[in-house]
């Protein structure tokens, strides 16, 4: 754990798991709820592996290598964190290509489009065009609900949606909700098995 | 580009393309060799998604993140590579799950295992069982040929082979000839085709 003198405490981290985790030591904000959405997706996808269910990794975060120290047996001393060009999770399930991105909000009335990066919505487009499963996974933290929400829906609001957002109710109405449980923590693949594979 | 006093040069790159990219001025190794491979693979990859063929992405390489210095805008200070998990590249052709490794060999006659990692093989499996999609593809330099060999016959050799390699012979029998051309450079699509969707 390294303090800052901020205040900021990051945690060791890899960019396969979490990205960089900043543990705010008060106030929740938005990406720190989105950490932990991520974290328990990361978990359920591990335990679906185990289960030999579905392969569903998170995309190691794109790093831009600038400095390499060889002398310590290739340690990293200077790089960036690089924009994605696709979306956090991809894998296999059932012999069909999963993919989706996984967003949390604080809001109680509505999901800010803002949240969905141009390049996220053409990989999506892009997916769903070549026969691949494509959604999102929306975490509305204030309501405790989780809904599933099919990519196409979410890329017809990007494009067409007077509003910047997308309000709560349409996820109550065309979303899916998930569950939670111990293990998996959020059990998305019966979700899937509904809206894909029946 | 920096140069280093042993004369490597390590030109600014992205995990998300090429790894970290050593140039070594004189001979020609196989990692060397293996970047060429990648880098090309990754230029494939690049005309098929313009072309709207198949989006195929390789994997960032995982990097473990130590230290992150946010005075100067969240600029990576300490970090190390990790290994990786998973497979190089992945994504979606024709709504099938896509996966395969990507290897170079100087030798004339065979393929050693030893550049296979036990995760590699099971992530592989775990492809396989799920209905994906699974190949590498082995460029033999000292050859100037690309092969394209289901992981099924890789998978096969790597637990049950008396040799700790793969014949070139077998590559040539049971393997499938890739076309190198102007663009794209390694031209796999076709070679998929046939192997899986005929």
């Amino acid at each position: 754990m390294i303090n800052y003198p901020n205040g900021k405490k990051v945690v060791k981290t890899s960019n396969q798991k979490n990205s960089n985790k900043v543990i705010k030591s008060k106030s929740l904000s938005n990406a720190n709820r989105g950490m932990d959405l991520e974290h328990d997706i990361n978990l359920s996808n591990e335990y679906y592996i185990n289960a030999k269910l579905a392969f569903i990794y998170k995309r190691p975060t794109p790093i831009n290598i600038v400095k390499v120290d060889y002398s310590k047996g290739a340690r990293i001393t200077d790089a960036y964190f690089e924009k994605q060009s696709t979306t956090d999770y991809n894998g296999v399930y059932k012999g069909r290509y999963i993919d989706f991105e996984a967003k949390a909000t604080q809001s109680r009335t509505s999901f800010p489009l803002s949240n969905i990066t141009k390049h996220q919505i053409i990989h999506l487009e892009n997916v769903l065009s070549a026969g691949g499963i494509a959604f999102f996974i929306v975490e509305f933290v204030s309501h405790g609900e989780i809904f599933l929400m099919d990519a196409k829906f979410i890329i017809d609001k990007y494009y067409h949606s007077e509003r910047k957002s997308i309000v709560y109710d349409d996820f109550v109405k065309y979303g899916h909700l998930i569950n939670r449980s111990y293990k998996p923590r959020i059990d998305f693949l019966p979700v899937v098995d509904e809206l894909y594979f029946k």
